[in-house]
């Protein structure tokens, strides 16, 4: 199954056709432009396994909960990714057979993802039998210039024979979620209508009541004439525009098809349909080519901000863009009610949008490439969300404002429903505070802390404050009943991470409010939060007696209380016919062993590297990362960090394939239900953090590159606080072209230097630092 | 709500209608022979709020798992107890109005469910208006002496107005439960025949097709005469047989209906229709009249065995005759491929039909009450169900013969999904364990040791020797992330209770295995369990080494490893609103709290009593109980029991009431799903081994009674070894009846004496003993 697309630098190529495979490349070739996007479906008929999506930004619909035994406090729906009008979707007859790639003999077959200009190519022949050979090419792209506009061509020639053609061009929302509870049916209210000129769908859903309508402009073009509908037949939900005509050997005939997608998320709702065929008409008038166009500059200018070129080694090269590429058709930062879900566009799978993902792993990707302005919409996003954290924190008990942000959400309600992590994995209010933190000390800039981070860390450390319990055996503070980002231990005692996570987040907020305490928003502050000063004694003494679990025999920090009772065994003894774990072990074989789904110890000593010396990193690392089995595709990425750090740079090489070409190479024997979009800023983390060793220290960005011996050179660029740094690294130098109009400071290696506008150049083995 | 029923020795008396009580009443009042049995659902239509509850033992349906997140290693269905044949059912019109008491207006509302009996009665006057008073009298019981067959009657008179009557006499076989997992029919394949005499429907359950037949029999008399029937309207899934006839003032009708439940758990498919017609027509031919007789004949037999006679506390001795009475109809011990469900026949919840409730807590009442025969099978539905829990225990990893049994099973298999419980709640082992133990303790036999109980003992002692864990840190074997007893903990580190049995259960497995060695079946039992004595070895070594957490300064066992990092709050402290705690906090609070759902480290100290010092069970309970919020059905009886051994009697006593009334007063609030059928055989246990003392000591019954001041006397007969004993006591002094035709010596109060055939007495002060 591996590697059965090709490498290549700036395409994803899977060169023939395999129905085994047809559900992962639908994954794969999926596109988007931040606002809506789409699994590589077909666009004529498929009868085969396949797992159709249309996904709409910031529209879900909210699933009734399913447990086998309900607990008090579970969530009362789980928002779910909502699988929206399909608009690709043709019919095509040939000579009175069906085009339908399961079923027929197909030659020559190649898709390409085109990441470069972001566009989905796909041609073959097909085979229709008595030597009938009939070419196919198609083209889509979702604009990243207009982005309500997608737009397609599908092209038919028959080869080597006369051929009558049938073409049925649909805007369909007859579309259900695979992966809803009880087969309910998200969309209702359907409505369709039709003219001459323009088809349009449109769909309410159920709850929500959210609006999408669908406008479609479908034309054919033959020999340079346009060819008329012969009929549409519309029903409430589905719009099926037929065409007929005869080709002669060698002729073709072109369809396009451009669409606008408009939602009562973006516009009242009185105003959709108008806006729609308003959106619809300009796009038409405008014209494919010129579509197209714009979308590729759009592209070009993105690049232009994220790329990272490797030389030396294809492989890495064209998985790095990869994810670069699946990022941005994610997330473009435009809009702070908007955030990144775990498989984007690609699947339904996890359903919500929000993760600690999110601040942990997806927020240093935007903050250093697109900029603070994008990353500051994600830390709004939470804000916005504050009240609904309170709310959160309320129903498990809480009180007096303490904030527990949900594990999973679209809107800011929790969604998940295993006690064991909705309740326990509470780690992720950690991560959204040092978001916070992280943001502040790149940019440098605290009035994002001030007006807005404040009020979430007070939350925050209420939610700590309360969560701590005293025990008079240890006296300490502990935290009873947590799960630690390793979910391969559930309800555990004092887990390590969390802990020191839960401390530094008293230990920040307290800073920060003495910091400020004379700050003119102060006073608006404590009114919005009815934050004291009184408040913090207690913060104090927590701060000051927190346990935090180590064996001083082994200088080790421990993952949980407890630890040490477990058989410890490195994954290298594991018959490899067992991994990954999870599809292999019983739940409880896998909690009691040693096994790491992500080393979360490892994960604290990543973001409190400066907390640390470079031995306690090295024994921790060498103690857990060999127990350590990746199975969360976040794992990788820290990892490999952490091994950079250690100048274990073949260790970090081989983390950062396994992360970076997660799903290129199906390594999780998961990626048929989407990608792993958030461990993607996990991959640009591994090479920007890690073998660019880019922090911030001594408030300033610091730079410590190390290569690969597989890489001849590595370059990417950065923007650090109204500067644009490009890095170039070989394995004799590093040279930093910077694009401003002041120098700038910086650390590399550790040593000071001055970088000059322009190209500054230093000699130094990166591969033996 | 509570109290709504009347308090009388030998009825249940609900003395007037209140809707709001209906499906708690319905719970309350169901029948049932141990084969079959019905919650109290109204024969006449009911449109008001309402579960129908027909139930047929070992007739189950396995329903869809339904999880949030599918674990590795969960079972594939859930057995779910499968609601039947409505056969009571009536439609009655009078005056053309349709009879329903949830629209009626209604007065002298009552209903007795008469224990001695066994029968079921109701008699109230229907207001229909314009002065029209219509009075009805029913009666019903599920033959005890002729376990296939149901009766009923319903008598109708108009009290004060001629009427026209219509009735409507239902064979229903349209039934569903109400908690299917997925909306699911469990029943299919339906047919129905009928004659002039006889009407019967039929079903098959889907996947595990049971097949069913109802045959019923209804005949109508007024003032002497039959009436017959106008018309049977027929569907395959239910019959109706209609009759219409007027009344003058005064005069009654009277519906008769008789019916057979046959089923291909008992009989071959192909004979299932004729010996359902066949059993209904003897049934039928006896009449109504002789049918009571001999059940109510059978039932002075059962109460002969059963019965506990409290004086002077009306309410005790209510509730102890109810939990008597609802266990006899669960199970009477005829078929070892039944056992005793949760809930019985008094509703759905809980599915399945065995946990280890049956061990713990029914196999000693069936052992002293009904004798070893009915005992036995309990132990032999264990001992036929061993491949599968080898099977179980294959699916989460563990090898060569090891068995782990189900947390919920109907035919071997594990049902349940909640990792927490299924995969780790393992103690339950150690139960089927001790109940081999218990029986051969208690009747002096061990035939069934050797020829069945050694083969389970060999597989639960290779479970454990597996999934023991040796820590190097402790230099001991541990069980690490495990459920003990007390579910208000989850995936705990060395619980008490279950490292205590496990243990237990491999030194008493090693013990009779040596003992037996010789043994002229022991070659056999080599040959089918594969045992070697090499085994043992390594058994003996864990033995050697289990590490109990203990700790010094209290002298207490710990409920597990860390519990003295808890908050330690006695339930006292807590605010009355926020128990039950299950209802009131999340999940998640109510695993870090210290309140105790059961408190096992106690529920080892019962089973283990003889291994421990007084000073040692009470310095546990007093740490442990003050913290128990008693929320399992099966907690209180265990903690009254450890009360009598300290002479806490009023302790005891409080104790007691909160198990023997957990359904008349509805304590858990829930009783509306139906009854805690196996917390009732708890209720026995604190009575006969808690107040009476009763135990096994040096090979001898122990009795140490002690009566609390509420009561004047208590009097219980039990079964020990041929000899069948009637133990009276009086506050003050204690006197048993011996029938027998040899002495026997026991001890009593720890003395040596010697009963001789007949009356037996002895002065003692039973209250301050």
């Amino acid at each position: 199954m591996k590697r059965y697309l090709s490498i290549d630098p700036w395409n994803i190529v899977e060169g023939g056709f395999d129905p085994r495979h047809h559900r992962l490349s639908e994954s794969i070739f999926s596109i988007g432009n931040g606002k809506m996007g789409m699994r590589g479906n077909f666009e004529e008929q498929y009868s085969g396994p396949s797992l159709q999506g249309n996904y709409l930004a910031g529209i879900y619909y909210p699933d009734k909960t399913r447990v086998g035994w309900w607990k008090n406090g579970y969530p009362e729906y789980f928002a779910k990714v909502l699988n929206a009008v399909h608009w690709v979707g043709l019919e095509v007859m040939v000579d009175g057979q069906p085009i339908d790639l399961y079923k027929n003999d197909i030659s020559r077959y190649k898709a390409v993802l085109d990441m470069k200009k972001g566009l989905l190519q796909r041609e073959f022949v097909v085979k229709l039998g008595e030597g009938k050979d009939l070419k196919i090419c198609t083209e889509r792209f979702y604009s990243m210039a207009d982005d309500e506009i997608g737009a397609m061509k599908y092209e038919i020639t028959p080869l080597n024979f006369d051929a009558k053609v049938e073409l049925i061009s649909l805007l369909d929302f007859d579309v259900v979620n695979n992966d809803a509870n009880y087969d309910e049916r998200f969309w209702t209210e359907h409505d369709s209508s039709f003219d001459a000129y323009i088809d349009a769908v449109k769909a309410v859903t159920h709850k929500t009541r959210f609006e999408v309508w669908c406008h479609g402009h479908t034309s054919l073009q033959t020999g340079g004439q346009p060819v008329t509908s012969q009929d549409v037949a519309a029903t409430s939900t589905c719009i099926r525009r037929q065409y007929s005509l005869g080709l002669t050997r060698g002729q073709s005939v072109c369809l396009t098809k451009v669409v606008s997608i408009v939602s009562s998320f973006y516009y009242a709702r009185d105003l959709l349909g108008s806006t729609g065929r308003k959106v619809l008409e300009e796009a038409v008038h405008l014209g494919y080519e010129t579509l197209l166009d714009r979308h590729v500059q759009a592209w070009a200018q993105k690049w232009e901000e994220h790329d990272i070129r490797i030389e030396g080694d294809a492989s890495a090269q064209q998985a790095i863009r990869y994810n670069i590429f699946m990022l941005n058709q994610t997330y473009t930062g435009k809009d702070a009610r908007l955030n990144i879900g775990p498989k984007g566009f690609t699947g339904e799978k996890y359903g919500g949008s929000t993760y600690w993902d999110t601040e942990a792993y997806c927020l240093p990707f935007y903050l250093s490439t697109t900029g603070a302005t994008v990353a500051k919409n994600l830390l709004l996003y939470r804000y916005h969300h504050l009240p609904k954290a309170i709310e959160n924190a309320e129903k498990l008990g809480f009180t007096r404002g303490a904030a527990l942000y949900p594990m999973v959400t679209m809107n800011g309600e929790e969604c998940h429903n295993e006690w064991e992590i909705t309740f326990e994995e509470i780690h992720r209010n950690g991560a959204i505070a040092f978001a916070i933190y992280y943001y502040t000390r790149y940019t440098g800039d605290e009035t994002y802390l001030i007006s807005h981070g404040l009020e979430v860390l007070i939350g925050i450390a209420r939610f700590w404050a309360q969560r701590f319990s005293f025990s008079k055996k240890k006296g300490q503070f502990v935290l009873l009943g947590v799960t630690g980002p390793n979910e391969y231990e559930n309800n555990v005692n004092n887990n390590w991470y969390t802990n020191y996570i839960a401390r530094w987040c008293l230990s920040y907020t307290v800073q920060m409010l003495e910091k400020y305490r004379e700050h003119e928003h102060f006073e608006a502050l404590k009114a919005r939060s009815g934050f004291d000063f009184q408040e913090t004694n207690y913060w104090k003494e927590i701060i000051d007696r927190v346990y935090l679990p180590y064996d001083e025999k082994k200088g080790i920090f421990l993952q949980q209380e407890g630890f040490l009772d477990k058989e410890l065994i490195p994954v290298s003894e594991l018959p490899e016919s067992e991994l990954p774990l999870v599809q292999h072990w019983s739940w409880d074989r896998i909690l009691r062993s040693c096994f790491i789904k992500q080393a979360d110890v490892l994960q604290g000593l990543y973001f409190f590297e400066e907390d640390f010396d470079k031995e306690t990193i090295e024994r921790n690392f060498d103690f857990y990362e060999p127990m350590t089995v990746h199975e969360s595709s976040l794992s990788p990425c820290v990892h490999s960090i952490l091994a950079c750090r250690l100048q274990r740079i073949d260790k970090a090489y081989q983390l950062f394939l396994r992360t970076s070409r997660l799903d290129l190479d199906n390594i999780n024997h998961d990626t048929e239900d989407g990608c792993h979009i958030t461990s993607m800023a996990g991959t640009w983390m591994s090479v920007v953090i890690g073998f660019g060793g880019m922090k911030i220290k001594d408030n300033a960005l610091s730079l410590s590159p190390v290569l690969p011996h597989q890489w001849r050179g590595l370059s990417f660029r950065i923007q650090f606080r109204n500067h644009l740094l490009e890095i170039n690294i070989t394995p004799d130098r590093c040279s930093i072209h910077l694009q401003s109009d002041k120098p700038l400071d910086i650390l590399l290696y550790g040593k000071k230097a001055t970088l000059q506008p322009g190209v500054n150049s230093f000699s130094f083995s990166t591969t033996k630092p």
